[in-house]
């Protein structure tokens, strides 16, 4: 197994049309479709990032502001921005496209969690991420402060310990600032 | 339009099967399948509480700990626990079965928020919620904190102003103790 | 095994959503997805009282007066009424609403039996059914009328032995009568 | 419209392979999924016998005696029996196949009732059916007994109306006998 | 095992209703789904004629030149034409009508090649087809032109020698004619 | 409309999971499942051509060389190849992973025509295509062959004027080759 792989070596790309049956009254997409279409997509990323199994240990929250509409085509990116031993968090970035409109707009921005396992379930380490370029950079580098976030929502992390947490919230304490 | 409505009145139960197509290779739940079964069962729940279509505006971040096996029998049960103007916060609390087993466990908690709409999709005014024991009391008063945490996470608003958020991260500045 | 169990523990509760493939061309619910539905539904119950994989025995006659249409919540609730040895009937009574019309009918009754069998397929013995109440007492009652008309119907009991079943039809002989 | 159809022109045959989600935990076909297809094939006869929209009104009890296992092709044979009006009675019989192991067994026997309706829903008169052999003069014949047992059992019609009801159960009453 | 079997023992009819999610923008039947119909029903043939597991080896080209409309129903009636060894050449016609306007049409003529296996998945041998009536024997000796088609297209045979082919393209040399 | 678009602007990428219901007895992908994952990335790179709705005209010819197994991930591209006023041509191919396994391999190559319609379903003009690469620029150049094989396939060209097809039989007549 390397130590290391590129971003790029998980990527994964789906692509979905909307049907009847994914849609509410209004005709747009259901949440829990794309929901469900992400934790697919994710977990396939992180399955090629691992060369292993693995279970969905995570979804960060989710904003749902544009709808979908029937007959759109979702196009799904995936891929790992870093991994913490056995897990692995994946960025999903969700576009919707109305192609005989020719309109096409970004949607959603996802993290899931994964665990690689081996095949009795026990989780099992995985290799680095290896940043290549700015964007990517970024993604890794945040994945510290929302993998903080999720031990501390989880109440698995004592929120005085999440230090890269509190620049999320820019909880600059003003009286530090002074001295 | 009453201008009030108890919790009980937006609370569905939805139970599933775990089918083969439902599972990933270690026979267990994928996590996207819940996350769609939660969305169905808590906008039916928004539903009730508001009689309007209802559309997903945020799903807060869920952890996967329980693996829940083939054949399992999932509980789905969601209720209102707070609104603001034409949105409503839902909390799904879910557990499996392995019934020849006789073994229940509670998997999940999650909250999922819904905006109230009208025919043309414009958002509407919803009752408020009434919590009537002491469980409702806390989940109506913690939908607040949820709120302002949906929301800088979402970059609608500034970390300063979430005044409630802060008392989940016990961010207590120890500067403003000692005065 | 307890030796009997109340009809309380084995109460299910399923909901379900009216999406576009389980409708005909009048935009309503086609009769065997709810047959499907009230099948899953039941045999959880089953599984409940007999903490044992079940199989389906039989289905009563059902009567479809209600259409119930696309979008509508449908609700259906199992309970097993009573036990012969292995064999169980289920009770699942089903409620549709249109809730954005604030309209809710209740749409079907319905029986279902089951019978427990071991990891084989060979039937095993299950507990008995208390009834707690006048409504649980009635349809514990009825049972045994309906398993008569089962087992005729399916030409496995002699009319002439099916002394319940004649209560159905007010069965009495006039010459009897008299004397 | 013809004021009389054949049977044969409203038999429809459906062939459906039983996959994973087919099945409960022994790998044998659930019940409901088995009246899921019954219903579709029975109402695609009622549909061919009336050239009309149908709705299910009726599914007479079904016991399930053959267990169908996951692989096998289910054969399901539908054909209009009888008309009243504006219903008409459908008789199902389902064979299931194992073919590698090269066996065939007729598992289920069924009769459902549909109703034929205009585009606003409302009942419309069908056909006469035109029975052309023995087993189809049979099964015109039984289908006014199957229809005065669904009506007894549905409370729309007295006992002590349903003449030739009383022909199932044998019920020759001894003293009328004597006489 | 016998030597040879005739026509109408692997045929096949499959009756589907279009439903919505079945359907492309226009309402009509999406090739694909169909094509997915037009292998099962092929295989449950294939199966009926060698009683072994089998696996598609190839479908020939397909046009699709009738659209099929939703609520339409579709029968698919399949036999084996021809035998060769392991493979079974499998003859696919598909019929749809909307029966509420009484028009049926002949939408479409495909070919499905099947390969028996053991439980292994090795080839193993199947019964020669013995045509029995005109129809039939065409369909027989068309299958040795098709699968020199099938054979070259797939670069597994030179077209020299694909001697019956010629004559599906009446490639008769014109050189050759004046001899 | 442009006049020409490059091959690159109708790209879609597919990626599906092996989940049990697509599969045969071996644990295989079914045949029918496979293409109708085709004709739905096919029909997205059809639509980004065209800015059109599409609908499938034609499948050429699929051989089935290489089982897939229940759990490996499908990768399916595609591409329009070249348009002939309202049809295009579209080139998938398909690409299956065992990803724990480490092995990935090239499983299928197909072509599917489509049609640019109008929301009446008439015919519409799109795009050509204009060939970027040696190997854009090979598959173009074989679009015409490939379009004459299936119109002279469907009957609706004279095998005599096909010109560019004989060249896939290398049928060069040898009386010719001597003159």
């Amino acid at each position: 197994m390397p130590k290391k792989k590129i971003v790029k070596d998980s990527e994964v790309i789906m692509t979905e049309l909307v049907l009847p049956n994914d849609t509410n009254p209004l005709n747009n997409l259901m949440g829990g479709r794309l929901m469900h279409w992400m934790d697919i997509v994710a977990a396939i990323a992180a399955q090629k990032h691992s060369n292993r199994i693995v279970v969905t240990a995570a979804a960060d929250s989710i904003s749902f502001q544009h709808p979908i509409a029937l007959g759109n085509v979702v196009t799904l990116k995936a891929r790992v921005t870093r991994a913490f031993n056995s897990s692995m968090e994946v960025f999903i970035d969700v576009t919707a496209e109305d192609i005989p409109a020719n309109k096409k707009i970004k949607t959603h921005r996802a993290f899931f969690t994964f665990v690689a396992v081996d095949q009795n379930g026990r989780p099992i380490e995985v290799p680095e991420v290896e940043p290549s370029n700015p964007e990517e950079q970024e993604l890794y580098d945040g994945a510290l402060r929302r993998r903080q976030l999720r031990l501390v929502l989880a109440k698995r992390m004592n929120p005085h310990d999440a230090v890269e947490l509190k620049s999320i919230f820019n909880l600059v304490d003003p009286q530090e600032e002074k001295k």
